[in-house]
C-alpha cells in the first residue's frame, strides 16, 4: 500500500494534538516547541528498542508500544521527573497499516494516561527500530542523581524484581503467565515515587540491566562499594510459583528490565520515606547499605553472609 | 574486541562535558539535565539516518557524524531556534574501535563548532543507524513556524539549491568535486540566518525534501498556494560548469539534503531583511510569491510563463 511518510504521520501519529500545553507545538513543523516552568529543570532520555535484540521480531505492535514509552518513562522516573511530552523515531520494514494502526493506538493510550504527548519525531525504511526521547521537568536541584550516595546509606527498591526476566523466559518457553508477562511487557514506570523521593532519596537510577549492575553505577558514580543481603530482595508470588529460590534470586539480581527504582537514602530518612510511599501505594524493601569504597563495587552476601558470585553480572547491550 | 556499552560511552562519548552550562547534566545519569533561560521555549526536533537508505553503507564516520548533527541543527535553525545540546541514539553492527574514534572525534569537533554539547543517549547494536534529537531554545513566541504565511508574501531561499543532490551524484558516480561533495556531507545549518529573520518572516523551514515539496509544506499549512519563478532558483557555479540547466534546476526543486532556508515574509519586510543577512553573510533569493489557494499547492513556472512538472516532486523516505 502507498502511503507517503506526512500521509502516515497525518493518520497515524497526531493523537496527543489534544494533550498538548497552549503555546507548545507538537506535530508538523521543523521542531516541537514546548513551555519548560520557571525554576524547573529539562530531563531528557533517550531509549533505542532493536527488533530481534531488545525484542522479539513478531512482538505484538501494541505492546511493543507501550514498552517503548514506559521504558523510556521509568528514567524520568528515577530523577524525579515529570513528564512533559516525547519524540519518536519510528524505523519500519515496510507500511503495514494494519501494525501502525495498533501501534498508533496503543501509545496513543499510553501518552493520555502519562500525561506524556507525543512532540514530534521521525519516520524511516530500515530494519525494526524505535528510538524514543523522553522529555521532562524537575525542581532546579532537585533531581535525584547517581552520585549522591554516602557511606551508611540505606539501599532500597520498589516493587519486586526479576518478575520482567522471568516473564522473558515464559515468553520464550511457551508458557502463559499473565502477570509475569505483563510485567515484562508493560512495567509501570515509577514516575508517584521517584516524585515522592525528591528531597529524601540521596542517590536513585531504575533497574534495567539488573540490580547488581545497576547497584554498581550508583556506587562508582558516588565513590562507594555497596553491599546487598540476598535474602532481602523481594521476590513475587509469582515468581516463588515457578521457579526454585536461585532460580528467582538469580532473575532478580542479573535480570534486566524491572523498571524498579533502586535508591539510597540516610537510615534517618527511612520513616519519612516509607510513610510516603505507602501513602502512594508502592512497596519498598531494604535491601542493603552503601559503604567506604572497598575495592570491588557491588557484594552480594546470602543468608549465611557468603558472598555469592552472579554469573552474568546483568544485561550487556553491546559485548561484541 | 570486547568494549562494553559502558565503556563504549566513556570512551567515545564525554567530549561535551566542558562545553555544559553549569547546573546542568550531561552523559551518564539517567537523564541530562538542562536549563531553559526564562522567557524562552524549548525547540526540539528529531531526525534518523539509516545505513543504506539516508547514507551509503561504506559512509566515512567524520563526514556521518557531521552530517547527522548538521541535518538536525538545520531543523532549529528553520524555526530561529539556537542549540542547546543533543542526544545521540547509535546503533552499530559491531564495535569497531577506529570507526568510532573517527565518528566520536568529528562529532566533537562540530559540537564545539556549533556550541551543541552531547547530553546523553543510547547505543544498541542492531544495523548501522543513528537517531539525534536536537535540543533548543527559542524566544517565547519567536519561533518561526511553516503556517504563518500571507497571501502576497515572497518566497525567498538562502544560498543555492541542489548541491547536495548534484554531490550524491558526483559521490554515486564517482566524480571528484569538492565543493559539491562538501555540500552533501557537510551541509552549512543556517543557525544565524534563522536567527537573523526572527521577527521579520511569516514562515520558514529548511529544505530537506526538495524545494517543491517543502513549499508546499508551508502553503498548505499556511491554506494558501505558492507560485515559484524557475529561472530565480540560485544555482551554484559549481553546478552550472557540470550539468546543463535544465539538470540544475531539477536537482534544484526535486532534489533533497539542501538545508538551505526557505522562508517568507511581507514585500516592505524585503529591504530590512535582505540587510540583516548581508551583515552576516548569507546570500538571499526572491523565488516566488504566496498567493490565495487555487487548488495547487505549488506552481513553478518557466521563463516563459508555462508550467513546469517536475516528474519526482521531492524525497519522500517512505513510499513503499
Amino acid at each position: 500500500m502507498a502511503l507517503n511518510e506526512f500521509e502516515l504521520i497525518r493518520r497515524y501519529f497526531r493523537f496527543s494534538e489534544p494533550v498538548i500545553g497552549s503555546g507548545d507545538l507538537g506535530v508538523g513543523d521543523d521542531c516541537a516547541l514546548l513551555a519548560v516552568p520557571a525554576g524547573e529543570q529539562l530531563a531528557v532520555s533517550t531509549d533505542t528498542l532493536v527488533s530481534g535484540v531488545h525484542f522479539p521480531a513478531d512482538a505484538p505492535p501494541d505492546l511493543l508500544a507501550k514498552r517503548a514509552l514506559r521504558v523510556n518513562l521509568s528514567d524520568l522516573a528515577a530523577m524525579g521527573a515529570e513528564p512533559l511530552g516525547f519524540q519518536l523515531a519510528l524505523t519500519l520494514p515496510e507500511v503495514d497499516t494494519t501494525w501502525l494502526a495498533a501501534f498508533s493506538a496503543a501509545l496513543g493510550e499510553d501518552a493520555l494516561l502519562f500525561q506524556c504527548p507525543l512532540l514530534g519525531g521521525d519516520t524511516t525504511r530500515g530494519g525494526l527500530a524505535l528510538t524514543l526521547t523522553v522529555l521532562g521537568r524537575v525542581p532546579r536541584n532537585g533531581a535525584l542523581l547517581r552520585s549522591r550516595a554516602q557511606a551508611g546509606d540505606l539501599i532500597y527498591v520498589t516493587g519486586t524484581l526479576g518478575d520482567s526476566a522471568a516473564g522473558l523466559y515464559c515468553l520464550e518457553t511457551g508458557q502463559d503467565n499473565d502477570y509475569l508477562l505483563n510485567r515484562y511487557w508493560q512495567p509501570s514506570p515509577r514516575l508517584d515515587a521517584g516524585k515522592a523521593l525528591r528531597g529524601l532519596a540521596s542517590a536513585a537510577l531504575d533497574i534495567s540491566d539488573g540490580l547488581l549492575q545497576d547497584v554498581s553505577h550508583i556506587a562508582s558514580a558516588s565513590g562507594l562499594s555497596a553491599v546487598i543481603d540476598r535474602q532481602a530482595v523481594p521476590l513475587s508470588g509469582a515468581i516463588r510459583a515457578i521457579a526454585a529460590p536461585e532460580q528467582g534470586y538469580s532473575w532478580a539480581l542479573s535480570g534486566g528490565d524491572d523498571y524498579e527504582l533502586c535508591f539510597t537514602l540516610p537510615p534517618e530518612q527511612s520513616a519519612a520515606m516509607e510513610q510516603r510511599l505507602a501513602a502512594i501505594g508502592v512497596r519498598v524493601s531494604a535491601i542493603g547499605r552503601m559503604i567506604p569504597y572497598t575495592g570491588t563495587r557491588v557484594q552480594c552476601l546470602d543468608e549465611q553472609g557468603a558472598v555469592v558470585t552472579v554469573e552474568t553480572p546483568g544485561y550487556d547491550h553491546f559485548r561484541c
